[in-house]
């Protein structure tokens, strides 16, 4: 029997902890979404405004790097940081034309070597970090940064079962 | 400037407060996704597989409904309320026959009417509560199924948008 409890996680404190639940929850349903894909089935167009799922995938490991240098760093990403995540982050043509050609399991590694350094750095702070104002955008806080990596990543798995109910 | 932050709320405990302000940003960003539809673009169908938007905003709403009884009254959906709510739940066939012929205003009343139960019902409980695993189904427990409500809600909002980017 599958368990499906946000709680408390061992190794973090109780509120980041209870956001490590969410976030690997939706992880897991990523790669469920995914599993098994060609690379000719990643880098698939549904249509000319449409994004492979391939690039969806880079995608949700390019939001999850910028915050991390938004959260753990409190700085903005630099210009050879963004440049590297431009083709990822923004989708669309250069998505399209740029990330292409890959099996999955060079996007899962991605996913899962960014994800591991998440992990590390959240568990080196604590709960009065998560929640208050991020230094260089006060607007925000960590909580809802992180909140926002598991709902962007969440809103582009709803994509990607949709289209890969479609593909070819 | 608008302030996105994750943080207990006045009303509520505070891991229930954490977790409205989840709900609560989830659905603002469900409503702007659909705002100023007409009622054709809510009917219009993409592919004879598709759910209309107006049918995935009905859905919505009727998970919220399942979730409020399985956590709030700690029991299964009875049959009426099963049989209300199966085109919306279920959606594909039954869906895109019976849910239709709706303005806006009819998915978004329902919405908020479900959301104002279910904000006064978590009013009403604690975070020992909210943790706890369900009686009913306690591979679950309450925190994961509101969570997983909101993300029901974003795998959803992230169709509406490709849908919405692709109506006539």
């Amino acid at each position: 029997m599958t368990t499906y409890r946000i709680l408390p996680l061992p190794g973090y404190t109780p509120t980041i902890g209870r956001l490590v639940a969410m976030l690997t929850y939706a992880r897991d349903t990523t790669l469920a979404a995914v599993s098994g894909l060609t690379r000719g089935q990643l880098d698939h167009l549904h249509d000319d405004r449409s994004n492979t799922i391939g690039a969806l995938l880079a995608h949700i490991a390019a939001v999850e790097r910028g915050y991390q240098v938004v959260t753990f760093e409190d700085r903005e990403p630099s210009a050879s940081e963004t440049a590297a995540s431009t083709a990822a982050l923004k989708l669309g043509d250069r998505g399209r034309r740029e990330v292409r050609g890959h099996e999955l399991q060079f996007y899962t590694d991605e996913l899962m070597r960014t994800r591991e350094a998440t992990l590390a750095a959240l568990a080196q702070h604590d709960d009065a970090w998560l929640e208050a104002p991020l230094r260089i955008a006060p607007n925000l806080n960590a909580h809802w940064a992180w909140f926002h990596v598991a709902e962007d990543e969440i809103n582009h798995r709803g994509q990607i079962r949709w289209l890969r109910a479609r593909l070819p």
